[in-house]
């Protein structure tokens, strides 16, 4: 499978890179980016030496050396549907990293990210969280990778919401983020120490997001979810915990809720559901593929469901590999274990 | 001012004695501990060389070289009622930092600790947040200093619960703290290497600090609080923020609920309120006595009040000091800035 | 190739488990350890879940449900060569991490790590730097893995000793490592809110590894290797940069000198000689088995070579698994990029 | 004493504003920088709200609302000199924190920083390492706040020197610091996600620091001082480690040097000398004046002196504040204990 990589200098770029470097049916033909001189991409990101050194040459399907079967877009929201449309139309399957494909309505996606230049392809669009719409997937031809906040919240949530338990109309997300989640762009608030031995919530009246989880429980079952999401800035590299407080429609307790995911998942290779009484830890996610959840009752109507993933990975590059995977009919794991 | 510090070896009695040693009326007479040899405070905590090198002896008064006008407690829950009565009754006054003398409803503690050996005490000890209690404090011969979690909480909350604005029977409380809220005692949870690169949830199904929210905030006026709160640890060393989540009775704006706390707290050298729109930082009270807070509000009826402490400082140790400069009529502020 | 691993609770055999468990040719039979009541691996590593969830059984041969061709020992210095000798015996090759078997001399050892209760199999062991030793230990069926600090630095002196330029009786090898490295018992020294935030030297008088570099150096050729040894313990949790400081018998420059790394290195999958003027870093070969290599020059007479690994990887499992392959005729990359 | 301060938006200044705040005979009476709008310090920096909120006017000494007695300077090298000859020649004794006063041989001033606009005031210039030259800095309108890493390196080898005990043409200093020696301004080396989990040496060739070194050392005693600098970047705030390898003129032991060291600080309040057997911590200094040294011997000719400061106050702040209150006749640790 020839792969283009658009946008290859993003964090989450070098890390798609190591994943495709190792993945048995991957070949990488083409990466996009905007460097002078076309350097390899090993000189943009030390690590990939030895990995992957072929240069970042231009982001137009014209630059590609050879034709893609699948191309990664890792572009700033707003830019990826100045270079999607081209790629659709030569026939290339697409999954992109922004948010320019994962609202279906329009106008919210006016609202919080400003005008959108393809809008026609947004209904041919499929949200990709593989455990939840897998056969849309293998059917689609652009993928709308997930937001690394909203992949552990519909995954937490989504069993909860088929079963018709909660009251979806009232979820609190309170999210801790590692700092990768800011990219790679140096501004003041990722210099080093200004996190380092800090915690502080962002966004406090409203991140893009959340509409976003909004719109992905929505597809997940929930009639007219409502969120209040208040992400959080730790000082740690990678990984996301969301601790989710929801209201239960009927008591329960522990066990029931845990069982409920683990049916849920049973079959799911990257969904870990952890005893009752344990919780999930991002350092046991880091680098990998899992999402890792637990759900606790408390008074028997309030359930907290705690969701931990990395987001570079299942939030990011190894979630969009797993797509791949299923939408060119490989073993669904091939890669990412 | 002729001071005991009793249990001197947790991080909570170095930061104390750090303090100590530059306040101008504060002369320290008696380290209390358990080591062997009674080495110099300076071995067991090596910053303290050349700041308090005193030797470790014993707990009891009698092992005081000199009668102590106060004494603070930094040992464990359920082994300070086992000391402070022989001080009170010699007429020390005394500052607790466990949770032995915070609840009043001695049912509550038996439930959460287990059983109390001084019962009678209870009813005498104040709950020592000066900035809402500082009239019983300056009276008090015995000062339950308050929880680290319920220090910030109850800053955050009290302005919002004097107006009557906020539904106090159902609060979440997210909250965020650095490593050193777990003690000096090593533990496979407390290891750099569990800790760094990760964040988690803990005590879930439910956290002592919960109940004293409760009682704190019932202190500060509210009819029946209802608290379901959440503690999780991030690698830092120090600093607890604490994401609050309550619903208003009425609507409010940022700016209508951040000059309510403003005004609150107008006269209060240690707490800062932030201009709505912006956060606290842990980063920002590390090492102070400080408290900053912000409130913001979703959708009109949701508010989100964020609040950020010292764990070690205003969350324990400078907030002792407060207690002790209110109880002997000193300048509140002194040796705190 | 069936596999044993014993002292599987170490986090070196944590890393080793991931690392065989998409190995294509490992089978593991065996896990061997110290815990009441066989739990699966994944009780005490929460991280393999989904990965490996055998039992943990006893260490001695017996305990193995099937008898492995090749059994990996991660175990204390000391214990190693209570378990070895059984292994060997029936025909099991075995690859230890201790330094049981690193030093040829009966004598070093015993001086610095006191009684060796196995020494005739110390001459049958090969020191396992497959760069350096691949023949060996492609014929061993007992091969020492070296120590963490020791490989950096032996890979990054062997082509200059080879070359005969340096002096190699006055070498000072400056080492700054993670935290893992002191493995996974808790002690105050290992407590997050001691390392964090904290640079301290250790060992100063004298570190075990300081004799065992001194005999790598030999191996690799040097006639009277002396070096001053002072390892440091840095806020991450793995990693190991050594910095070299050497004289030459001859002037160079920065060009020369990574020439003559670079060729010496040029067919190895997993050591990278960095362009004159860059530097190594430690998060650039986390989690993998690479060895990143620099050479400054100064003043024309001295050189700085600085090297950089994982720890736990390329200074344990990674290696040992390169060690593996090795000796058993496979792809040296296999599993390991 | 009236105090400006220019350069007022330097991570360093934010501590030497929270120093001087607390400082009793300190009063700030102008902060210059270069912020459009003079906003009030505390927005820039806002852990300084209720500490210090000035507005932040020109650099020029006109823009000081009342003419200061002293003014202390955070300003890039190459810029100081263009500042501190108007203040110098009102007759405002100045202390600088950048390198344009340090060397006083011009030529080399103009080999590692370009050209010099101030070379008849360099004559002028004290450097300013009190527990040293406490007698020039004392009678000095100008005084050179010695670089953060040199201060650590001089206190430790200048007793030695003094002395005649080591070969001061041969010394290796490797020293670990903290992030915040790269100062406020975001760049990529200076992010988050590049420095945490990260360990690496830079300025290999040569760093700035090895001849201010060499003139320290100079000034120390040493005939011809010759040092071999190398610094690394490890993931923490604040902090320096100095380990440095000298070679003995004639055997010595710990104990010996240790008691060297010890006597020649015995009346100094700041610096502390280590049990032979023990090492110096970055932690335990953190947030004070203190530089703490140990020193080890090696086979009876090596001996290896650390030394631990905190980069932003005894390497730049608080030893500024100690070099004002020697200047101006107070208690040298006013302020600072």
């Amino acid at each position: 499978m020839k792969i283009s990589v658009v946008g290859a200098t993003a964090y989450t770029s070098r890390e798609l890179l190591k994943l495709l470097a190792r993945h048995p049916q991957a070949e990488i033909v083409h990466l996009g980016g905007r460097r002078e001189g076309n350097p390899p991409i090993s000189d943009v990101f030390p690590s990939l030496r030895g990995i992957c050194e072929m240069p970042v040459v231009g982001m137009r399907l014209d630059d590609a050396p050879e034709k893609p079967d699948v191309a990664f877009f890792a572009l700033p929201h707003g830019l990826s549907h100045q270079y999607v449309p081209e790629y659709l139309s030569a026939g290339v399957r697409c999954i992109d990293f922004s948010a320019d494909y994962r609202l279906s309505d329009l106008g919210t996606y006016v609202k919080w990210y400003g005008e959108h230049g393809d809008p026609k392809n947004l209904a041919r669009a499929v949200y990709g969280v593989p455990e939840l719409f897998r056969e849309q997937i293998a059917a689609a031809d652009l993928v709308a990778n997930p937001g690394c906040y909203p992949t552990g919240v519909v995954l937490g949530l989504a069993p909860l919401i088929r079963a018709d338990i909660i009251e979806a109309e009232d979820i609190i997300v309170d999210a801790k983020s590692g700092v990768s989640g800011r990219g790679n762009k140096p501004t003041e608030g990722s210099m080093y120490c200004e996190c380092n031995e800090d915690v502080r919530a962002y966004s406090v009246s409203g991140h893009r997001h959340e509409p976003e989880m909004e719109h992905a429980l929505a597809l997940a079952g929930a009639a007219a979810p409502g969120v209040t999401f208040v992400p959080h800035l730790v000082p740690m590299d990678r990984g996301i915990l969301s601790t989710i407080y929801v209201r239960l429609k009927q008591a329960a307790d522990d066990e029931g809720l845990t069982n409920m995911l683990r049916e849920f998942y049973v079959d799911e290779p990257f969904v870990r559901v952890l005893p009752a009484g344990e919780q999930p830890r991002t350092k046991d996610v880091a680098f990998t593929n899992y999402c890792d959840l637990a759900a606790t009752v408390r008074k028997g109507e309030r359930a907290i469901v705690t969701a931990a993933i990395d987001n570079l990975m299942k939030g990011a590059s190894s979630q969009a590999v797993q797509n791949m995977n299923v939408m060119f009919g490989l073993d669904e794991a091939m890669g990412l274990l």
